[in-house]
C-alpha cells in the first residue's frame, strides 16, 4: 500500500470517528431495501439516491451485473437483514461497455504474458444488461416471490436516473 | 418496488442532478485505488475513508469477502481503469459473523420449504476473514506482482479502522 495514500485515508477516518455522533443502529437496514450498482468512481450512492446512513444495503461490483455473488449477498440481505426489494443501477460510460471480454483478456496477456480464460461480463447495451440483472433477481429461487426488483440507468454526465425495468 | 420508496429515491436523484456541478471526470479513478467493503447499511465509504467523488472504485458484497466476482472486478479496475492497490475493509457486528451457513440455510428452508446447497461465506473471525481476502488478492495470478493490498476492520460502534493485513 502506498504510504502517503494510507495516511490520508486513516486521517480521514480519524476525523470521521471523532466528529460523528454514533447512534445504536443495528445491522438491519432501516428502509428495508438493497441497491446493486457499479464500482465506478463517479457513483456515490448516498448522493445519487439520497440514501441516509443506516438505510440500505449497498452492493457494488464491476458493471452492476447480478452475479452469483450478488445473489448470495441479496439472499443474506433478505434473510438475515430483512430487506425485501432491490434497485439495480447500471450507468453510462461503463468500462465494461467500452471494452469487450476479448479486449480485456488481450490487455492482461500483453502485461503478464499469460493466457486468460476468465469471463469479465462485459456487455454491449447497458439497458439490456440491467434488464437481465433484474430478471435474474426476479427468477432467483432462493428469494421469495414477494421480493421486488427494479432497474435503472444512471447518466454520469447529468446525474439522472432512467428506469428500464 | 414499493411506490412511496421509489418516489423518494427518484426525488432525491432529481434534487441531486439539479444541484451538483457536473465536471468532465473520466471513468478512471483519480487516486488509483479500490476499496472492497461490506454491503452493511452503517458503512458509508465516502465518510469512513474520506473518499471524494471520482477518487476510487468501491466494491461491496455481503461480508467484504474477496470472491471470484470481487477478483473479476479488481482485475477490470486495474487493467481498464488503472488502479494499482486495494483496501479490504471488514467490520464488527457483521451478519455473516453472527450467523453461520447452516443457520442461513435453515432460515431459507423455513420460509421457502426448499433445501439450500448454496454457500453463504459466513465466517467466525472477521480479522481472519479480512486476512484471507487480502491473501487472495495478493495471490491472484491475473494481477501484477506490484499490485498492493491491505486489510482493515471497521468498528461500527466507534467509526474507527484497525489494520489487520
Amino acid at each position: 500500500m502506498q504510504i502517503q495514500l494510507l495516511h490520508e485515508l486513516l486521517d480521514a477516518n480519524e476525523h470521521y470517528s471523532e466528529t460523528v455522533h454514533w447512534g445504536e443502529l443495528t445491522r438491519e437496514p432501516r428502509r428495508g431495501y438493497a441497491v446493486v450498482t457499479c464500482m465506478d468512481a463517479r457513483i456515490v450512492p448516498t448522493q445519487m439516491l439520497g440514501i441516509e446512513y443506516g438505510d440500505a444495503n449497498v452492493l457494488r461490483n464491476a458493471g452492476a451485473v447480478v452475479t452469483e455473488d450478488i445473489l448470495r449477498s441479496l439472499i443474506v440481505s433478505h434473510y438475515l437483514l430483512g430487506t425485501n426489494q432491490a434497485l439495480v443501477v447500471g450507468h453510462t460510460d461503463c468500462g465494461l461497455q467500452a471494452f469487450n471480454d476479448e479486449q480485456i483478456a488481450d490487455r492482461i496477456e500483453a502485461e503478464l504474458g499469460v493466457s486468460v480464460p476468465t469471463r469479465f461480463l462485459a456487455f454491449d447495451d447497458v439497458d439490456a444488461s440491467v434488464v437481465g440483472s433484474v430478471t435474474r433477481i426476479r427468477g432467483c429461487e432462493l428469494l421469495p416471490r414477494t421480493y421486488a426488483a427494479s432497474g435503472f440507468v444512471y447518466d454520469v454526465r447529468t446525474g439522472r436516473l432512467r428506469q428500464v425495468a
